[in-house]
C-alpha cells in the first residue's frame, strides 16, 4: 500500500515511521532540502515555510515531547535549543531509516481523488521538483503534515494609520534576532509565545520595548517548582483526571498558584480567559524584564499617527522605530480538493482533527494539525499510528453521520472550554485526546490492570508525568523498552544537570544541627527575657522615650 | 569647616549632602568628568575606575536603594537599568545642589596629616588635574568614597597552564556586552553577580557557556513572590529580628524556600555556605539557562592545556575560545598614609567600618566601603550623616581601646556569620548595622513609641519593607516627608506596572462561580458514581481486562 506523506517535519517523520511499522510503503515529499520542518533554522525567512528565531528554545521538556519509542539521549538538556531538537529528529530519522523515504526539494501542488476513488480510495498526487519538473503519482493513501506556521497573519486593516507609519514593521515570522534593533523603540503586538520571546530578547538591546496585548496571557515557566520541567506540573494522569472532573476548581488552583508566583494583574498581564482556556505563554524571563521596566505591557493598539503609536486606553508612544506583528498564522491546505476544506467553526471539518468525514474511503488524513496543553510530537505520533491502521482496514471509522455528530460535539467542547479563534482554530484536552485515539488503536494504558500486575509501574503511570512511553506498553506497536523508559525517565531528566555534582547533605549533621537549633533557640529565648542583647534590634533601651 | 570628599559616586554624593546638611563646606574631587562612579557606563573600561556592562540592572529595588529623603520618582521601574540609576543620582545631585561642590577631572594623589594634626586634625590633600597640574589644599576633614570595584583581581597563578592558553581571556571588569562572543565556547570563572550575569548574557549568543564555581551560590530573583521586589522578602524589621534571634532557623527557612523554587543541588549550584553567610547571586534568568543547557555549571578549574580547560572533577572542555575571570576585586587606598592601611582580617582596621581608630582626631572617614544584604546607598548615607556630626564634634567616638575592642568583636562576628575572604573583606548585618549607626546619630526609629503615637506608621515600619525613609522620622536631619514616603512606598512600587491596567476581578461573579463550582462538583460526583462518563478518563471499560 503506497502512502504519500506531505512534509518531513516532526509530524511527517513520525507518519513515515507509522507507515513503516504497519508495513505500508511511504513516500514523503518535502519541499526543502532537509527534514525538521519548523525546527530547521533558516538564516532568512523562506516563504511558505515555518520560520523560527535563532534563540528559540522549545517550550516542552524533552521527556514530554519525545516520540513514544525513542527517549531522547540522557545528556540532552530538558528544554532543547532548536539545534538540539534537530539533532533529536535526525537521530530518530536515522534510527528508523526514515530519510530514504523522503524526496527532498519536491513540493506537492495538488492532491486529487482518482476517478475510481469510490472503489480504490486512491489519490493522484501532483508534485513539482525544484527546477519546475512536474510529476503525478498514484497513492493508496495520503497523510498531510504541512503544519500551521507557514502563512503569517498580518492584520494591517485592523490598525488605522499603519499605511503612513514612519517606522519599519514586520511579522514575527521574519524575526531572526535582535540585530539591527539596538537602541530602538520597539512595539511588539501580540502576547503569544513568539511575541513574548521577541519582546524579551529585543528588550536586551533596544531602548525600550512595549508589548501590546488585547487579551493578556497566563505566563508559566520552563522551570517548574524545585527546578523540574514546568510541563511536569499538573500533567500526571491523576491531575488530568481532576482537571476533567473539576475544571473550574483546577483552573482556579492554577490561577492561584501562578498569581502567587507573579500577580498577573499587577504585572499588566491579567488575561480575560481562565488558565486552561488558552495555551499559556511559556517565558521564564518576562517577569524580570517587566520589573526592570525593559518591557512595558500596553493594551491593544488603536492607531498609528506618523511615528506615534496610540493605544486604546488613550496613552501613546512617540518616535516608535519598529513594530513587530506577532499576530499569529493563518492555515491553509491549497493543494487539497475544495470539498475537504469545509470548515466547522474556525477549523477544518475533521473527525478527531484527522479524517475528513466526507470521503467515502478514509484514505486521507491530516496529522499534527492540532493544539493542546502539551507537545505536538506525541499527538501527531498517536494520530499517525491510528491513521495507518485505518488505512490498512484494521480499524473502521464510524459512519459519516456519527463522525459529523462527533465533530459538532468537539465544536461545542472547544467553545465551552477554550478561547479558540481564527488564529487558534483547534484546541483539545491534551491527554484525554491522545487517550481517546490510543483507545481506538488499542494502546491506551490500562491502569487498573497495571495496578494488579505491576504496581510500581502503575504508580509511575498514574502519578508521574504522563510521558508518551505509556502508549507503548501494550497493544499494536508495543515496545519492549517502554516500561524501562518510564522507570528511568527521571534519570534522563536529572542527567544533564550533572555537570557539577553537589554532594548530598549529610543527614546526620542535619539532625545534629536540629538539636543545636533547638538548644540555641532555647538559649536565645532566655536571653530575650533576661538580657539586653535584644536592645540592638528592638530599640528596647529607648523604649517609651519620646523621639528627639 | 572644610571637608574633602574623594569620589563623586553614590557614596560621595550623599557625603557631600551630609556635609551641606550639617553646615560644613565640602569639596568633592572626582577623577572623571561626571558623577555616578560605577553607575556611569563607560564604552571602554577606564583603568582605576569601576566598570559595568551595558545590560546591567541594579539588584536592589528602587525603594530599598533610595536615599532616605529622596524617594525615587514613582514612574521609575522597581529594578533600574544603570542609565536610570544615573538619572536618579542626577536628580539627587540637582535637587540638593551637589554638583557645584564637585571638582571634576581631579584625582587625589595623596592625603597626609598636617604637622599640627594633633591640634587641628587637618589634612593636606594633594590633587592632580587632568593635564598634570598638581595642587595641595588644606582640609579640616576628609571623607574617602572611592569604592571597591576599581582593581580587578586576576589570580592567574592559581590556574596552571593559563600562560599557554590558546584562547582569549579577560577579567569581567573589561566585559561590556556579548558582542564578539557569537558562536564561541566560553568558560566563565566565578559565580558572583558579575559572573552569573555574564554567563547568562553570553549564553544567548555563544555556542555554549560553562560557569565554573568553587563554592557554589544561593540564587535569588529580583522578582519576589507575587512579583513584588525580591529584596522586600524577609527584610522587614520583624524578619530581621527573627533572623538575629534564630540565625540557624532563618537560614534553614530561606534555604528551604529557595530550594523549593529551585533545587540548588540538582542545578549544580549547591553552595557550601549557609544562605546568610554570603551575599546571594541575584539572577532571574540563570535557572532557565541551565534547564535549557545553554549554561552548564562546572566545578573549579584545575588547569589549562592548550585550548582545553580541565576541571577538578577530571572533566574537561575542549576548544575553549574565551575565558572570563569573574574573580572579583582587590581594594586599595593608595593615597592614604600607610598607618591607616592596617588590616584586621581581610579588611581595613576601621571602627564601624568607617573611622581609623589610630587617629588622635577623628577627621578622616571611609564611607560606602561596606557590604551587607542590601543596597549600599542607605548604608553610605547613614555613615555620612554620622561622620559629619562626628567631624562637627556633636558626637564623640569612644576611646581608641574601645574602638579596637569593637573592631575585634566585628571580626569575630564576621568570622562566625559570614564567608568573608580577600575578595569579600567586609560583611555586616544590614539593618542592624544601619540601626547601630542611626542610634549614634539619634535617628533610629523608636518602634514602641511609634506604636503609642502612630500605630498605622508603626505597623509599616515593623512589618513593611525596611525602607530608608525610616531614618528621617525623627532626630537630626528629620524630614517632614518621611512619614508620607513610608505610607506611599507601595504606590511607588506599583506605579511603573500601570502601563496596562487590568480591572479588579468582579468579586460578586467570583462568589457566584464558587456556588457554581460547588454545585457542579456535586453533580460531577454523582456522575462519578452513577454514570459511565468517567470511562473516558479512567479506562473503566477495560477495567480488569488484560492488556492485549
Amino acid at each position: 500500500m503506497k502512502v504519500a506523506v506531505i512534509g518531513a517535519g516532526p509530524s511527517g517523520l513520525t507518519s513515515i515511521k507509522g507507515c513503516l511499522d504497519e508495513g505500508l510503503d511511504p513516500t514523503c515529499f518535502e519541499s526543502s532540502d532537509d527534514i525538521g520542518g519548523l525546527w530547521r533554522f533558516k538564516e532568512k525567512p523562506e516563504p511558505g515555510r515555518a520560520n523560527i528565531y535563532q534563540s528559540l528554545i522549545v517550550n516542552s521538556s524533552k521527556e514530554m515531547m519525545a516520540y513514544s519509542d525513542f527517549p531522547p539521549p540522557a545528556e540532552l538538556p530538558n528544554n532543547m535549543h532548536h539545534s538540539e531538537v534537530m539533532l533529536y529528529l535526525r537521530l530518530y530519522s536515522q534510527t528508523f531509516k526514515l530519510q530514504q523515504r523522503i524526496q527532498f526539494q519536491t513540493t506537492v501542488v495538488g492532491v486529487t481523488q482518482r476517478p475510481d476513488f469510490a472503489a480504490t480510495g486512491q489519490w493522484e498526487v501532483e508534485t513539482e521538483r525544484r527546477g519546475g519538473q512536474r510529476n503525478t503519482d498514484v497513492f493508496d493513501a495520503v497523510i498531510v503534515c504541512t503544519g500551521h506556521y507557514t502563512r503569517p497573519h498580518l492584520p494591517l486593516q485592523d490598525f488605522p494609520g499603519i499605511e503612513s507609519f514612519e517606522g519599519r514593521y514586520f511579522h514575527s515570522w521574519e524575526y531572526r534576532s535582535a540585530e539591527g534593533l539596538e537602541g530602538k523603540r520597539v512595539v511588539v503586538i501580540g502576547i503569544g509565545n513568539s511575541g513574548s520571546d521577541i519582546a524579551v530578547e529585543v528588550s536586551r538591546v533596544a531602548e525600550k520595548v512595549y508589548l501590546s496585548t488585547r487579551t493578556g496571557a497566563w505566563v508559566v515557566g520552563r522551570v517548574g517548582p524545585g527546578g523540574i520541567p514546568g510541563d511536569f506540573v499538573g500533567s500526571s494522569r491523576l491531575d488530568v483526571m481532576l482537571q476533567m472532573l473539576f475544571p473550574s476548581w483546577t483552573n482556579r488552583k492554577f490561577e492561584k498558584m501562578l498569581n502567587k508566583a507573579l500577580d498577573h494583574r499587577l504585572y499588566g498581564l491579567g488575561p480575560k480567559h481562565r488558565f486552561f482556556a488558552q495555551i499559556p505563554v511559556v517565558n521564564d524571563d518576562l517577569p524580570a524584564r517587566i520589573i526592570s521596566g525593559r518591557v512595558q505591557l500596553k493594551p491593544n493598539v488603536k492607531e498609528f499617527c506618523g511615528s506615534r503609536v496610540v493605544f486604546v486606553d488613550g496613552s501613546s508612544i512617540d518616535k516608535v522605530d519598529v513594530v513587530v506583528f506577532a499576530t499569529g498564522y493563518n492555515y491553509s491546505f491549497p493543494f487539497l480538493p475544495p470539498a475537504l476544506q469545509a470548515k466547522c467553526d474556525y477549523r477544518l471539518r475533521l473527525y478527531k482533527q484527522v479524517f475528513p468525514p466526507v470521503l467515502t474511503k478514509p484514505t486521507l488524513a491530516i496529522v499534527g494539525f492540532i493544539h493542546g496543553f502539551g507537545a505536538i510530537n506525541p499527538m501527531a505520533e498517536m494520530q499517525a499510528r491510528w491513521v495507518t491502521r485505518v488505512f490498512k482496514g484494521l480499524i473502521t471509522l464510524p459512519s459519516q453521520q456519527s463522525m459529523m455528530k462527533e465533530i459538532e460535539k468537539d465544536t461545542a467542547m472547544m467553545r465551552q472550554s477554550y478561547a479558540t479563534s481564527e488564529r487558534n482554530p483547534i484546541q483539545v484536552h491534551y491527554t484525554p485526546y491522545i487517550d481517546s485515539v490510543a483507545e481506538l488503536v488499542g494502546v491506551r494504558p490500562n491502569i487498573p490492570w497495571l495496578f494488579l500486575t505491576d504496581t510500581r509501574l502503575a504508580f509511575k503511570v498514574l502519578l508521574g508525568p504522563c510521558t508518551p512511553y505509556q502508549y507503548r506498553l501494550t497493544g499494536p506497536g508495543h515496545w519492549a523498552g517502554a516500561r524501562d523508559a518510564i522507570l528511568t525517565q527521571w534519570e534522563r531528566v536529572f542527567q544533564p544537570f550533572k555537570t557539577r555534582v553537589v554532594p548530598e547533605p549529610d543527614s546526620r549533621s542535619s539532625s545534629t544541627s536540629t538539636i543545636i537549633l533547638i538548644l540555641s533557640s532555647a538559649a536565645l529565648l532566655c536571653c530575650f527575657y533576661y538580657k539586653k542583647d535584644l536592645s540592638s534590634i528592638l530599640s528596647a533601651p529607648s523604649f517609651l522615650k519620646s523621639p528627639q
